[in-house]
């Protein structure tokens, strides 16, 4: 085994293995996966790293990276763990950075990676369907989709490079009317912690002919126990597609005043649950709408968060607004123009709003030049990367703090208030954004800071963590949480004195007696380990 | 403890449990729920039993039932239960006849009957949901909407007397757009086998804003988990409402020939992939549709199965046809009135099929006198329980043969021809009933006979059962199954030597180590039982 040094095996340390013990497993490794399929180099392993954590803090920090190329070898993988006890932390792209990206919950770990598990295994256009390996990012797919001819789009989330199963198995979202991506999953393959290979849904029986098309089978599903879980490495996923449309009209609203944001989720509302508006709209603030633009720079050279009038500033620019909202129409013309007149009746009753349309024809559509109409025509980009730079140039990092909560205006101004202010008190900018499904919606603070400025860094953790009480206290939770604070919004899921976490436990004791798999994951630890 | 008789200790002795067990844990439950709550005369238990089997089967048959009122009750009779390790079979309210009421899979196992938990906990107007106890029926939550002057529409099976969230967890169907009924649920509360109480999804967190709004929770999601189940006991349940639509328009198509089905199914298919058809269609075979309005003796007194020729007479009946298949349109007016005109081109193309709609002001409905009509408006109705009386006047059963498949042509003529075969030749009608999703399709055998002719019910059940395999060998599976073949269906899931299977013990087994809740439910039977 070259390229091995301590480093690694002291971080092996770290999830409690053995030097002795971590040699015989990464042996068995390497004669398994061979040079490809391990490893071991620093400049291999710091990929799978936190990107945004400040180097010094070594937090985080897996001891090497395992890359099976099957199903079998992820079996032989599980079996290799299990006997040595050797923790692995599964992702298959570990592309979403402002959560951690690739990095284990334990240091120490070792990243089962399955971005060379990457095959599109079928699209079935009479059907509207695909099934992916996990390490099929959103542009494979895409590119597939174009080479093949298909006339069915997807649905992608702001930046491409993610795996779309990965994107999905961890509640992601897009911004088609596929957006919801776990709702519109159908039929996993997952290898269990003991090895085993299971299908779920009609998958369940071999050669069925609905494993695709019907989201149940036979008894409990347990597809949505695989998400955001470490009860299982799932290797297959089937997502369904839609069909391109006749018309695809992207819509901006913008409004003048920050108190606006109330009066739009009120009008909103009633636009998504009757289906209206078919995708998943979002809403940013002006900060946000500048970032994915323009550097910080160019609007504030000064001290401490961006002032207000700075902000009404960005906000009076052409197509800028105190929040903006993006969203689109999708389907028969006419049904999209009638479409059309019922959203800019509901939304002509907010003052000074502007409400402005493109129309574009779905089955043979332009080269698109605006990136958030290429998203929510399911075209993967990652030109919404520039976000990040706000103030760190090309070392900007991001951390996201996303609350669900009902589409209301009440929640929509507390959940703002509360980010706000505790942001702005650290000194940090509120990049608000505010992503809306059929009866909820998902405020992220995009929280964006300068990876090269350590107080910034810290500051920038440090809020997304403080945020977390005070958010559940107003009965606001977390649909997914950064590698720092994954405990600590486990904690605050406490009905019945946590009655959840007593479940997840038993269920992972007799998936995982072993605890190899993603130990911590979402605040999730197998018996006997707690690591804080 | 009045009541009591031998053969109830009997049955009791058929489940695994000794007559001084049975007589003891009996004390305690009656101490618990008093005379209103333990049903142990003969009379009260045999409402229990399968409706529709012969009664000198003597097949699946509760030793008695207990009602609990409330959460704390459900905790406390699983606490007894688990002391003296007697089986319970929980129902919500059991009324799906066709698959074995609210009888017990194995014989002497007591009913934990939720009738009693009947209470509509709260509906939301802004956002559109209930939150309903289990013994709520479609009736109760209809009445509930009326009189408070909802103006959110609830989706509803054909018969209303069943239980709202005990339809949705057997992974039951509506006919409005939010016919499908496991999609539209949001947030559980469950009592696990060992009498701990969890809420699902956002409702882990303690006055979580977002339990019924937002589906998903932090970390993994157990609701799929608990449905078709003998994981837990499902004693709350949000589910999702719809805004009363400006236009509701029911439509019927009608078709001359057999073979007709196919091109159905082919110009169906993008439809309802696209959304165009929002509600789930059912086609229905001439008998079905004369089985609604009519006895057979008014079309057929001879021998065997109904002739072809006779059911061309049917079919040529204004309003029938060889299929015929209904649906409905919803919302705004004008773009209802598009639908109307696409979904029109799309059938136009099939010779001879015969369109025709009605339109109805969906916020103040007329009384509706089609009862498919008020079906797909949600409002809940017996009226098609007419469908059992077709051999058998009152005395009339069914039961269901239900297979999942894509939306084909292919696929509706393999389970058509498959189906009508077996019937046939078992000397049955068929009467083919095909329930349409997104992207697939149940395909029901609604298989009717006199409850009162032993051997006309055996050859329906034993015809039924001898369907399992041929239909799995062609990869269609059954998305649930009748207590005659739970275990015979579950068989046919056997991808890799029966994974799924393993699976579903290895969590039965630590949820429920006793093995008290419903053992044998869809083929998950507890650590050492296995009851043929």
């Amino acid at each position: 085994m070259t390229g091995r040094n301590e480093t690694m095996g002291e971080r092996a340390e770290a999830a409690g293995v053995s030097p002795d013990t971590f040699e015989r497993a990464l042996a068995e490794f390497g004669d398994l996966l061979g040079s490809e399929g391990l490893l071991t180099e620093e400049g291999d392993v710091g990929q799978f790293r936190d990107p945004f954590a400040f180097p010094g803090w070594r937090t985080f920090e897996p001891a090497a990276v395992l890359m099976p190329e099957s199903v079998e070898e992820v079996q032989a993988i599980l079996r290799i763990a299990n006997a040595h006890k050797v923790p692995l932390w599964t992702s298959s792209q570990g592309r979403n950075n402002g959560y951690g990206g690739a990095a284990p919950r334990v240091s120490g770990s070792l990243v089962l990676s399955l971005r060379r598990m990457n095959r599109v295994l079928e699209v079935s256009e009479e059907s509207g369907y695909a099934l992916v390996e996990p390490g099929v990012r959103f542009f494979d797919l895409y590119d597939h989709l174009r080479a093949t001819g298909s006339s069915l789009w997807m649905s992608v989330p702001d930046l491409g490079w993610g795996s779309v199963l990965g994107n999905t198995i961890d509640h992601g979202m897009g911004y088609t009317p596929n957006g919801d991506h776990p709702a519109n999953q159908c039929g996993l393959e997952v290898v269990l912690p003991n090895g085993d290979v299971m299908r779920t849904g009609m998958g369940a029986m071999t050669n069925a002919k609905s494993w695709q098309v019907y989201k149940r089978g036979y008894g409990p599903s347990a597809d949505g126990l695989f998400m955001q879980s470490n009860f299982g490495v799932v290797t297959k996923m089937g997502l369904w597609l839609m069909p391109a449309p006749e018309c695809y009209m992207p819509g901006w609203l913008t409004l003048r005043r920050d108190g606006d944001l109330e009066l739009l989720l009120e009008r909103l509302r009633p636009l998504m649950m009757e289906g209206t508006i078919p995708n998943q709209p979002m809403i940013i603030n002006a900060v946000c709408a500048a970032s994915a633009f323009t550097p910080r720079q160019q609007w504030y050279q000064g001290e401490g968060p961006i002032p207000e009038a700075v902000i009404d500033e960005i906000a009076a620019q052409p197509g800028f607004g105190r929040w903006v909202m993006r969203f689109a129409l999708y389907g028969d013309a006419k049904i999209v123009e009638r479409q059309r007149e019922i959203v800019s009746d509901a939304f002509g009753t907010i003052p000074d709003a502007s409400l402005t349309f493109s129309r574009y024809d779905g089955k043979a559509l332009p080269e698109l030049t605006n990136p958030h109409e290429r998203v929510q025509a399911g075209i993967p980009s990652m030109d919404l990367d520039q976000m990040t730079r706000w103030y760190g140039g090309e070392k900007g990092g991001h951390i996201g703090f996303s609350c669900a909560a009902p589409i209301t205006g009440r929640d929509g101004a507390a959940l703002r208030d509360l980010v706000r202010g505790r942001l702005n008190a650290a000194g940090l900018d509120y990049s608000g954004v505010i992503v809306v499904g059929r009866r909820s919606m998902i405020h992220i603070a995009l929280v964006v800071f300068d990876t090269e400025d350590e107080a910034q860094a810290r500051a920038a953790y440090d809020a997304c963590k403080a945020l977390v009480a005070p958010a559940a206290k107003q009965g606001y939770g977390e649909y997914r949480a950064h590698l720092d604070f994954m405990d600590l919004v486990a904690d605050q899921y406490d009905y019945n004195d946590h009655a959840q976490r007593r479940f997840n436990t038993l269920i992972k004791d007799a998936l995982d007696p072993n605890g190899i798999l993603s130990p911590g994951k979402q605040g999730i630890w197998p018996k006997g380990v707690r690591v804080e």
